[in-house]
């Protein structure tokens, strides 16, 4: 079986522990067995792997977000990267062209369809092999339904034709009015999951027939000029013969702080300190600037170097117009090879911290309108600068001119204070070279 | 008349906008006539300058503290600065010894004494020239009486002979418990506002009685060992003839964040967002980092490089336990020659921003235990480094060995970047040359 794990996402919602670069899947939160925190794409994955051997799985994500990707996944885990951001039929499509064109994955192979996000029981996963038996000529998507807790006007509703585990679709509708979802309930509508089973030809078929075009390359190379539409919105609503398979255990969206801290085993993560009077409390400190907080109900207080949120729990919802109103730069970054971290900004100049990982090196690079001048705190390692290769250790200055070819390579772990100099200082002025 | 203005405290109550370096007296929350935010200090000196021409002023405070004092008052205004912390009593004595051994005042001129920090009317000051006349062989003391308002535990209580605006002192109580307080206040009992005048000849009679020397030297060389004792305790409460002036306009002691934000005039400074539901929010925003609220109710948010406290506004009175558990060096602090910043903390380096004012410099210094590199980011000027004198300018680097002598002659506003590396980094590493 394969499963293709949607990994995308903007991260507003979850400002300031999230932004372009690092969405959602990627904050740690979760107490894992061993008493540290992992991330929910962390916990997912882990759940998928208890659930069955012969399962592969495919992370279909955007290309911002490969590289921090790559740091929490294993080798075996395939990644199918977006160019840009087309909504879930064109992301599934291009996951499934790869699997096919790219990975020759067989025709007739099951695909399941699941988002990262959900916060579930294991279970949930477990039941994936009931929804691939169910596929069939006669029914060829299958999808799983959630008990709806409220008349949502956020997800999909199926009409089951039963009360039965495994029922017939009579309807499907995507996002409905509040009445009509609450008519919906009434009259047996379970939510729609985002789990969609399918064999990979019914996908492709699909595709061809949609787009005019099923192969990988083509796919990609359109990809950007692609409608942004929905899997439920393109496929499901016009698709006539469904099953849909119930899910009965824990399932929690966890896109808001409010839903988040739902689930969060712990009240307050990082340097926080609280008073006896805090009540239904969430801190999450990234930042390492200690906090203090003192007589707060129903709060959720959430900091990173990209900012600080304080907002009472159920009016965190509402952050994405403020989000939006913040115009900065990104000002922490995880990558593959490390991490990044702003910590000065003046007009002319701009601090940052970067992190190396041992094993790990910078893309050799130069840039147009700025110098910049590493000064190592940690380890050692070596440089290129203007290919002339060269030993540093803690103390090293390392200068780099304007249009100077440059890279680090970290024999062992590295920290460096980059001090940028320059009058425009963009992150596009960037020229790569190969090394 | 002299004008002792006590400037002393240390900043947990107001943290993480004051600190050992910057007490509460120097955050900037007041909009001034001109749309700029003023400090405490800066507000009460105005008002000390309105109130009238022939008052000479001396600002009491710790040493520690003497250099941003420096920053904020007129060349015109004298410094008495304490070696240590020994309470108003020996903090008072230090002053009026040095008014009269250092500044040759004469023993018969009236100094009245006034903290820095209550948050009052112009008529406050206004007044102290009737407390002055008032002084007199019979009557050498004179007290300024606030109507109480609750029986706070803080306070003296002054109970006068008469309901006139001008009366004798029948008794005179240092913190009395809230019954006793209530019981004092049903006789009519007044607040002691923390101002006193008398003659400068009475307090250094005191002074020779109490220490056995009055001298500002011997104070001085005494200074570290003498007894803490308030003024209250060691001469009001054994004064029998005193006199006491009513004062009837507003007065606000503003020693905590609740009672701070209730002069505040405007309830958002810094990079604040804060959504239609906040009520009665104060945010005061000295980091860099943008802060969005929603909401939120009777609420304080304090943000600096220091930490981030978020409190409801009358718990906010009993941080000063969560702040001292806080061990971390002081991470800003404004200076005579500009500021700094702490940036970056790691295991064997620390990174600082520097600020230094046009026309300023370092003192010429070296570290037994630490390299230092300087980061020119902005502005230029000259480095002496082991007694040879360089220009230098953005973009430029200084590397600073170990016992090595440096300093920086700022001839325009500068930025530096300060990488240090060492493995013991302490700001107490520091031998200081004439130069």
């Amino acid at each position: 079986m394969q499963i293709i794990l949607l990994s995308g996402g903007s991260g507003q919602r979850l400002w300031p522990l999230s932004n372009e670069i690092r969405s959602k899947q990627f904050i740690k939160i979760f107490k894992s067995s061993n008493e540290e925190y992992e991330s929910m794409l962390q916990r997912t994955l882990k759940q998928i792997r208890n659930a069955g051997k012969n399962i592969s799985i495919t992370v279909a994500t955007s290309e911002y977000q490969e590289t921090i990707l790559k740091k929490y996944i294993d080798s075996d885990i395939k990644i199918s990267s977006e160019p840009s951001r087309r909504d879930t039929f064109p992301c599934i499509a291009l996951a499934a062209a790869y699997l096919y064109d790219v990975q020759k994955i067989d025709l007739n192979e099951s695909v399941v369809v699941c988002p990262v996000d959900p916060y579930v029981d294991d279970n949930f996963f477990e039941s994936f092999n009931l929804l691939a038996d169910q596929i069939s000529e006669d029914f060829p998507l299958v999808l799983m339904g959630i008990n709806p807790t409220y008349p949502s006007e956020k997800y999909g509703y199926i009409i089951p034709t039963s009360t039965e585990k495994i029922s017939d679709v009579k309807t499907f509708k995507e996002k409905p009015n509040q009445q009509t979802a609450q008519k919906y309930i009434d009259e047996g509508a379970l939510w729609n999951g985002g789990v969609f089973a399918f064999k990979l030809k019914y996908i492709l078929n699909k595709t061809q027939k949609l787009l005019g075009f099923s192969s990988y390359d083509e796919i990609l190379k359109n990809y950007d000029s692609l409608e942004k539409i929905s899997f439920d919105y393109a496929v499901v609503e016009h698709e006539k013969n469904i099953k849909v398979v119930r899910y009965n255990g824990e399932w929690k969206d966890v896109g808001t702080w409010n839903t988040l801290t739902e689930v969060m085993q712990s009240n307050y993560i990082g340097k926080v300190q609280a008073d006896q009077t805090c009540e239904n409390l969430h801190v999450i400190n990234e930042s390492d600037l200690p906090i203090i907080c003192m007589g707060l109900e129903n709060i959720i207080v959430a900091a990173s170097p990209e900012g600080i949120l304080i907002s009472e729990k159920t009016s965190s919802s509402y952050i994405k117009p403020f989000v939006e109103n913040i115009h900065q730069q990104i000002r922490f970054a995880e990558k593959s090879w490390g991490s990044f971290k702003v910590i000065d900004v003046e007009k002319g100049s701009l601090t940052i911290k970067v992190t190396l990982n041992a094993g790990h090196r910078m893309k050799y690079h130069s840039h147009e309108f700025r110098r910049e001048i590493w000064n190592i705190i940690e380890g050692s390692g070596r440089v290129v600068i203007d290919d002339v290769e060269k030993f540093v250790k803690v103390g090293d200055i390392i200068e780099i001119p304007i249009n100077c070819k440059h890279t680090i390579i970290a024999d062992m772990d590295m920290k460096i204070i980059e001090v940028q100099i320059g009058e425009s200082i963009d992150v596009e002025d960037k020229k790569v070279f190969l090394n």
